[in-house]
């Protein structure tokens, strides 16, 4: 890999979400498909072969690592560092290659699970694409009152909306507004969601990146992004009050 | 208002004394007086009608808000927002107006006692005007040996003292000195104040202002600055060692 | 002196070791040898009288000092300030001069111990030369899954190393590398030592400095680095697995 550090954003988009995973490794390229730990929200992301400077891979291996750690190792990357992945038996080797001087880390492979999990079907009736700095920041403010936040779409505007004892909080972007880049609705959708997941999945996603939203009434969002070639697909549950 | 970053800036000035406030809403425009809980200080607070870019007040009316909320919210306001603050019932309505994006948010009226208090008369025998930056690191500096700061005038210097088990400190500032603005002495005082208080006093004002501040012997200390057309009277009681 | 943050940052090399200690302060200069808290590292540093501005020393004091306290009064100095040093007795002041400021800071003298230490004399095989910035990002990637580093030297270059439950790290730099300054390997070796004793030591260096490791095999390190004329000599014992 050419640059270290897209490797780096590529992991902290995943990590932001699950602490373990398991690569699949092609021909093809990488995939990885998980459940976070308490199973209301799962990451499907796939990067192909040519996303990578060279790829040499002979059979499908599952590599199953601590992503956490991986991605403080990658977070040590430095300017200008070619990266070098490498199967070494049960461990992965990573290889950042500067100027005359090598930095290796080792990671021991784990078992983190390697059923890839289906990803739920759903007939989504409404789309709505926009800026992911834009959309944290709106994320940031319903915190101040929620820790839910709940989505509607309607023919011409996107709203957002928290409540709590702190008082109540109504974000109304119309299509026209700078945010949004598109608005697609088939049918007026309504859905809530934990915020502390919405957080988290889009704080992976890298700044000035389009990140869209497909919603139903009630159902799990899907939310999708691309960090250059490799494509990020997250499922959140539905919040349904009692 | 036409800019929501002036409300904003003004809230932070309450907030760093009182959490809770009863705003004085009428057709002159809008005023506070509260003691702070521990009753050694307190603020008095007004802004005329002009300041606003448009101000609709029928009849006066007290507005009692969580402070520390209302600023919160005012933080997560965006460059060229506008600021339209509604009486809703018995809440507030805050809406920041942008280009095609309106974000509303409510705040639950409260009762934060409604008697204004009154301001302490004094004689003070003499005056300080300095730059607010200037005195917040003089402030910092005293921080390191005490947690009560003495505040002597004379002729023609402006002496900052503080001592304990780390040390003593001794900050002597003539009056030609470049954070003095002016310095205006009847007759040479000398009193000692909670260092904690006058911190959060003079953190609320903003960088780049002119503070003034009015001693007499062992009286309270009173401090003034402007943020635009707003007012800002703080007074604080003094230590006396007995 | 003419600019206090010179001897800021002396003093908070010193400070990175040890919390308190005693200046020997004699005509030719200042000095300092003591031991850190746990004994496992030393330090020696001396500074010229040519390094002030005025040096006005008549007979050879032991000044002890909480170097924690003198720290975080540089640590409040001025841009532009003169910093003048006192014997008062049983205190020292500090003032910092500025355009028609003053101010003063005085520190009790403490007990520190005067006894100047001994320094290790060992026959070193091998050194190298880096910068410190550089040496900081090695140390601090080492961290990642060791308390402990080890460093090797060799004909044409200088392997850092780490091994831990989260991994392995092994970061080799060739004698080219651009952040080896000079190798000189009179013998290859090799030596293991306390990580946050390294960080702290590297740490009070200021960026932008060249530092030079002395080694030998399972003997201490030296490390020196200069700051303008003042003179830093730390030694570090080794880790030696059992």
């Amino acid at each position: 890999m050419d640059d270290a550090r897209y490797w780096r954003s590529v992991v902290n988009a995943i990590v932001s979400l699950i602490d373990e995973g398991t690569f699949n490794i092609s021909k093809e390229g990488i995939s990885l498909k998980a459940m976070d730990p308490s199973g209301i929200s799962m990451i499907s992301f796939s990067m192909p072969n040519k996303a990578f400077s060279k790829f040499n891979v002979e059979k499908t291996t599952p590599v199953g690592l601590n992503l956490g750690n991986l991605s403080k190792f990658l977070d040590r990357s430095r300017d200008g560092e070619q990266l070098v992945m490498k199967d070494a038996g049960n461990q992965i080797e990573l290889t950042f290659v500067g100027q005359n001087s090598k930095r290796k880390c080792t990671l021991p492979m784990i078992d983190a699970g390697k059923d890839p999990e289906k990803e739920p079907k759903i007939d989504f009736e409404s789309r709505v694409e926009l800026k992911s700095d834009s959309l944290r920041e709106v994320l940031k403010d319903v915190t101040l009152v929620s820790t839910y936040a709940n989505f509607k779409t309607d023919k011409n505007f996107f709203l957002v909306t928290g409540n709590g004892d702190a008082g109540k909080l109504e974000e109304e972007h119309l299509d026209s507004a700078d945010m949004i880049k598109k608005l697609d609705v088939k049918k007026a959708t309504s859905a809530t969601f934990n915020l502390e997941y919405l957080e988290r999945i889009v704080n992976g996603c890298p700044s000035d990146t389009t990140i869209s939203l497909s919603l139903k009434n009630d159902e799990p969002i899907r939310i999708d992004y691309m960090i250059g070639e490799a494509s990020f697909i997250y499922y959140l549950a539905p919040y349904l009050e009692s």
